[in-house]
């Protein structure tokens, strides 16, 4: 069992205030860097993003931008309007882009989504993303189906259809695969769920960690955004901060029917892309650059799937399956998941995400990102060196 | 009076087109570029900004991410939240952190503003920045108080009262300098009518074009925002896109009650900022810029004020008193404001903001931006030209 020393234990207590502080979610690494100068985080396995991808961005970056005129340009002027970066992501992913809302990040959607769609009544799978429940306003009642841990958390869609008809539920909100705990549900399973529930007002159908799912060892992208021009009830929300590891230009997308996107760019969301998002969006336009991610994209699948099977040797956690690009772990050897987390923190560097403030999270739950092959590997061999020498 | 060719005849109609598709507001010379190559914008005179200070964020840009590891942790992290990059404006303007609402640019505050606070009836000056009423939904009465071209568009404030009072509205907006014409109110008149007002449930102060404003020859930065720790029903809205030129960044921030702040937080805005504006505003906490911007901002005030002087030497015109970035033109010798405009844009490559789809406009009206002092005189002599050419 592995526990804090006295020293380690105030580090602890310092690094709670300043979370409780830095608003809800965990503080970023430069917050943490300012605040708790005694944390050197070598490895940010909180952070769920391909970093690989980030390389293939920044590699475009500076061939875009070492002509200044460029930079500058994306700096000073007011991006396009929804409307315009809409075509960009509409070569990309094929549906017609007046059914894409562009969003300032994914949870710009999800609070668009939330507080002009979904009235009545809304059903949400615990655990989740949080903000699914956070940005509930008062007028609408939420009803919460839990995942059972002694079924890995799988989604049981038949049971799932049974609580939603027996709910009288007018909404639905399924992130494919889940947060935090990675579970998948086939593309052919989701369709014909959304199928059988095109009498609810809204599926929300939340597919940020989608690009990390696979059905086989062909590896291809799977997505039911085209099923939006079908169904009018379907909402797919997509970040790409994950899977193109660029959390901090913002950008994301919602596919849905077009009287909505409509509906929400008449009161609002009038400059909500910035110039660099519009730019990454132009980027993603472009064939060879989805080529060239579609490699890196397979690769960091393969890394991930290597670091789960590595994880799944380590005899004192449980790692549950995964199919996004995290595991979620349970301790099973009585150490708490705080005791866990800040050891690997202030001994080894190593963030990773405590699961103990996730609603539908009850045990010693923490979620560890994948990230390099290398980074993967010193994650797995600190985890077991933690325990080893807890034993001694 | 100025007429178009009818091959100039046919690139405006492309033009029309275009601005049809991109949304409201004008299209961006991106975009224009791309949809019209027949149109070289050489001047963009219908964009209200400080270029300067872009000179100026761009030489900190480049000094910053010289260090390649920090521009990828800018692209690559999630930014901090709201309470976090508050605390670096907090430093620039000296009220409290909680009093302090981050956005994506200042039209995401006016629209949580609409759409979170304002109940019942709202009062708008016409002219205004469209938005204001654009992001008006069914539930909310808007009762309009048009300024006189007469008067100047001067906001003559005992009047504006009279009709507050009469109306018995619950909110009341005001631009300071006024969006399109330029007027400016008085700090100490303003003081006064927040004072007068303190009954009302919003009094929204829109100050994006504050710092182009002086009351004197010392020019110094004018701000009602320090009273939002005194009025619980003021509300200051601030863009960052003018005076420090970096639309494209998508940075602004709302002054307001605490109580305010928190209620936005509890149910949105997450990660409404992105890494740039929170590196922006880090850039803007700290002493020595501002001191740097000080300077450009007065040299740019300067060069400002002699456009004006020099619009107003031409006969064909009336030039609006101004205390913003801009002027507002009408057009006395039956020219249209549209053949006005394009014959700049397609003869000159100056594009220059049509009034004619502003409410509470009546007449040909053009706004114009104030660029560098190089760019002024050419779009005075492109005026002056094509009255002249028009008149042979």
């Amino acid at each position: 069992m592995i526990t804090l020393s006295p020293p380690q234990k105030l580090i602890k207590l310092k690094f709670i205030k300043v979370k409780s502080q830095a608003g809800t979610h965990s503080p970023s690494i430069e917050t943490i860097k300012t605040l708790i100068p005694e944390i050197d985080i070598k490895i940010d396995a909180c952070f769920l993003s391909n970093p690989f991808a980030t390389d293939l961005v920044l590699k475009h970056f500076k061939k875009d931008f070492i002509d200044e005129s460029r930079l500058r340009e994306v700096l000073e002027y007011y991006p396009s309007q929804n409307e315009i970066i809409a075509q960009h992501i509409s070569k990309a992913i094929n549906i017609r882009p007046d059914s894409i809302f562009v969003g300032n990040g994914a949870v710009e959607i999800i609070q668009a989504v939330i507080h002009n769609f979904v009235k009545g009544k809304l059903v949400i799978i615990l655990p989740t993303f949080s903000s699914y429940y956070e940005f509930v306003k008062e007028d609408l009642e939420v009803a919460y189906y839990t995942l059972d841990k002694q079924k890995d958390f799988a989604l049981d869609l038949k049971d799932f259809s049974d609580f939603i008809i027996k709910e009288q539920t007018d909404s639905v909100v399924i992130i494919n695969p889940n947060n935090p705990d990675g579970n998948y549900i086939k593309q052919g399973d989701l369709t014909s769920f959304i199928e059988t529930h095109r009498n609810l007002k809204n599926i929300i159908i939340d597919e940020s960690f989608i690009h990390f799912a696979i059905e086989d060892e062909l590896m291809e992208l799977k997505s039911v955004t085209s099923l939006v021009e079908q169904f009018e009830n379907l909402i797919v929300i997509k970040s790409m901060s994950k899977d193109f590891g660029i959390a901090g230009i913002r950008s994301g997308f919602g596919a849905m029917h077009p009287s909505r996107v409509k509906s929400l760019l008449r009161s609002g969301y009038l400059w909500n892309s910035n110039g660099l998002s519009e730019w990454f969006f132009s980027v993603y336009s472009d064939k060879t650059f989805r080529d060239e991610y579609e490699l890196i994209r397979k690769r960091y699948i393969h890394g991930t799937l290597e670091f789960l099977n590595s994880l799944k040797t380590i005899p004192n956690i449980k790692v549950y399956p995964s199919m996004a690009n995290f595991a979620l772990i349970e301790l099973i050897d009585g150490t708490t998941a705080e005791d866990f987390v800040f050891k690997l923190l202030i001994e080894h560097g190593i963030y990773t995400r405590l699961g103990n403030d996730k609603k539908g999270l009850s045990g010693q739950f923490v979620r560890i990102a994948s990230r390099t092959n290398e980074h993967n590997k010193e994650i797995v061999k600190a985890i077991r060196k933690i325990f080893q020498e807890a034993s001694l």
